[in-house]
């Protein structure tokens, strides 16, 4: 079957189209900091939303990766000029509903997001706010994520550098 | 590398593992009445939940498979004996919280499932609860859907039967 064309409204995200993989680094007040592998997917397929699948695994202190760590999954779309949303389900027993902007930057594109809505199942741990910033530029991706959870306030959590695959 | 193994809070939703494709009905009082052809897919890496992924085309009336109609990405986790917990994203700006029971009947895995949260993107349509039920008899998947969304009460949305390909 013949790839569709993307979407019109989704031209100034297709930079973030690709299979990305490299490593990043975590850190949280109430953890041990730590390093893992990711790999991270974006696709379409010729409607208005890009699908979005994330998953890491341990870094070992030789750069070995390991055991599967996290994983998200979900969907962006471009609701207006400069404007995104982001729509994440974790299997931790977390949603998130995510409202942002999306600006070129010096040739990057550049994506910043807070959650208007976390949604927790019951066995989840308390996350009250997520912050998430993406940047493509050319064949790097790099993001951050800071969080306010478990009684902490907004503080910042993960930060990665992704490089294209395909 | 070789097959994780199932984690134990898994072994009761082992049925529901593997690729599955069939078709489906859908029908609501705001919107024409349609048909689909649906492939879901459960995975699981050796951790506590399963992933879910779900795709949908249109069937037109000689049974052929067309455009995308709807997709959508998850997490389902079974926190104690007889519950279990489903995150959902989807790509219309909608996120599902889904608590829910757990039963065996008459040879047949039964999941039954009600949002405890609905959160929606701002561009999302109204939906306000989405009820869901899951049923897994050997290589039979069976499910529901009821939603109460753009001003109407709980009504059924969605009905299909799938079978296992993998």
């Amino acid at each position: 079957m013949s790839e569709p064309a993307l979407h019109p409204d989704l031209a100034v995200v297709a930079p973030l189209l690709g299979t990305w993989s490299g490593d990043g680094a975590g850190s949280y007040p109430t953890i041990p900091s730590f390093r893992y592998a990711e790999t991270v997917a974006f696709g379409h397929v010729g409607k208005p939303f890009l699908a979005y699948t994330q998953r890491t695994r341990a870094l070992d202190e030789h750069g070995e990766a390991g055991l599967p760590l996290h994983a998200e999954a979900g969907y962006l779309r471009v609701p207006a000029a400069g404007r995104a949303e982001w729509v994440l389900a974790q299997p931790s027993g977390i949603a998130e509903i995510q409202e942002g902007t999306l600006e070129h930057v010096e040739g990057a594109v550049v994506l910043t997001f807070r959650s208007a809505q976390v949604a927790l199942t019951s066995s989840a741990k308390s996350v009250t706010a997520v912050e998430r910033t993406l940047r493509v530029e050319g064949d790097v991706l790099t993001y951050t994520l800071a969080m306010a959870a478990v009684g902490e306030g907004m503080t910042h959590h993960l930060r990665a550098t992704l490089r294209r695959q395909s």
